[in-house]
């Protein structure tokens, strides 16, 4: 497997409304996407463009949310996961499995509407791993 | 300002060399830099390829590295900072200081050559954010 695009980076925050402000005022984004709820997930997301990839905001949906054990460690928000693309996500399954990496359940749609899962940060340097199939027609 | 490209995903590592391994034979980075000491930061650095922008792993450099702090509170390593690019980093600097933001030091010359600084994360939603000059001739 040959390392892909990342997709984005996963930042958590306990408010999108006052990190878009953020990333607009601050930081200068232009490209911000309406927020939507993937209620599968327990999160809230957002999508801000930078010009060679994107920063996903995640907020904490409903009580279940995977967001808030994160959020109670690092209360103002903060780097949450990086997500790499693949062109095909059960080969990238089998490929991880058999590297002997932990996944964090089986592939299902992500933010994008493609399939994704995640990998265990103990088998990824710390970093929680998101691995994407790439949308059709993208770049 | 507008938001600049996202240069580098900053990655704290306890060892460079099993990060490289793991960016190779895992998630099968092909084009890995030779590792390099930045002694006035604190840290040996290596520049991690993907298609779009770079890893940058960091490990300690010295007693007094920064990075000592972070790896004491996440043994394995983890997401450590983002770095966006600015044609200017002294206007750069005037914007961010104009918003509020604290900056982390004064402008100095970073991983790729350029004038760089950081800017405190409690101003960034948690996330440590450096700002760099985009190197002449790149991109």
């Amino acid at each position: 497997m040959k390392l892909g695009r990342l997709n984005h980076v996963g930042v958590a925050t306990p408010s999108i409304e006052a990190s878009v402000a953020l990333y607009r005022d601050v930081l200068g984004a232009t490209g911000v996407s309406e927020p939507f709820d993937l209620p599968a997930q327990g999160v809230r997301v957002c999508f801000v463009d930078t010009p060679n990839t994107q920063i996903e905001l995640i907020e904490p949906l409903g009580q279940a949310s995977p967001i808030h054990g994160f959020l109670a460690k690092n209360p103002a928000g903060g780097q949450h996961h990086l997500c790499y693309e693949v062109p095909d996500i059960l080969e990238a399954k089998a490929w991880f499995e058999g590297k002997g990496a932990r996944l964090l359940g089986e592939p299902r749609i992500g933010a994008h509407g493609t399939l994704i899962f995640f990998v265990h940060p103990k088998d990824m340097g710390g970093v929680l791993t998101e691995i994407m199939e790439t949308p059709k027609g993208a770049h």
